[in-house]
């Protein structure tokens, strides 16, 4: 971390204004207070300087990549976060009815596991001729086809809503 | 569905452009007869209104979300109806080949089936350790996977055409 | 291709500017040697009024469709060769390293099978029950899964690096 370093305005809305691109363009969504969300995204810019990578401005980070793999934003739990709260655990995404005014932003509780059982997680091997080691679930819609606890809020590929999943596997 | 609702032609477009830039973004377009598509999007948000989902506009829909969810636009049908016929059964949205001119629209038959076999076509179980369902195909330029009778027309990820696919499973 | 075909400099940018389009929106990039891109595009233009399909401008079509699927560009070869190389045998797409200035462009060997082992591995069929013919990536942070031998420099749905992915098969 140099001294010199400066976050500009600039560049805040420019890390902001690619964001919510790449959010929208998947199904997901920016938190619309923009003023918090700028302050989140000032986070991410500071510890992209501080460690070389965007770790969540909401954790504390070891500075060591391979142990903060999972929170580096998008974190690995944004996407449960935001099936069972409406948000990931920051509030700077939030989710479809968050957005459209239908659910409350609420506190999130941490989810991500102490250190020793990350690294055991981390270890889940692949399940050959076995069951897979998480649902695959497929879009009734498009045929789209992803592995996690519960399908998305929408489909990144056609928008179809998350009622429009099936399980497949 | 009150009395003062009013679908405005600003209403309609917002929709539309959204809905187009969806398309676009994953290999699917909107009827380039704008004026038609238009009509479409109106009805669109007049089911919206009426019903609380966007089900699709040339097709009665019970207002039981439920059994409706078939029918929600984008339907589970589109897919299918682009592969067989360049366009799904109201024509909001055609093929590649279509919209290239390479292809007429022709008039799409229904494809739902009737009440009581979708209820048996919804409960299609995933199968442990045998087949798959449905067979998943593979884009041979970006691996991308996904689970449908046909493989798309264009490769959502990459937008390979649908020769590039190869069956996977 | 007819005596009076023009591939103006008009056609050329909107080509341009639709492959860019589509690139960032699922990951990948154009390389940004504006003049050098161009020109490639204009070989893509140049091929598709020869042929009927944009060839790969770096490699000799037979001008058989068939024969000449795994190079239509984007070629079968531009994802391996981004994850071992930095950019595609053209360096028309280039690598999130090579875009940042972390990695320079290197000549990339031909990586694409003499013709008579070409059949073969396009023969590779599904292995019913058995392993699939090539590891199935899962992104740890949206759930997407891909069939290739690398997983992608960058998830094209939710944008997570390429240490984000986990092998699910």
């Amino acid at each position: 971390m140099s001294e010199e370093s400066v976050i500009t305005a600039e560049k805040i809305d420019a890390l902001y204004e690619r964001l919510d691109e790449e959010a929208e363009a998947s199904g997901y969504h920016l938190n619309p207070d923009r003023e918090f969300t700028r302050g989140l995204v000032e986070g991410l810019l500071i510890n992209e300087e501080r460690y070389g990578y965007r770790a969540c401005p909401c954790r504390l980070a070891t500075g060591e990549k391979q142990q903060d793999l999972d929170i580096i934003c998008p974190c690995d739990y944004r996407d449960p976060d935001l099936v069972d709260w409406g948000a990931c655990y920051c509030a700077l995404y939030v989710s479809d009815e968050v957005l459209e005014g239908k659910q409350e932003v609420q506190p999130v509780p941490e989810r991500r596991p102490p250190e020793g059982q990350r690294a055991r997680k981390a270890a889940r091997a692949p399940a050959p001729g076995g069951e897979p080691a998480l649902p695959v679930w497929r879009c009734r819609v498009c045929g789209y086809l992803c592995a996690r606890e519960h399908p998305p809020g929408v489909c990144p590929i056609c928008k179809a809503k998350r009622e429009r999943f099936e399980r497949f596997w």
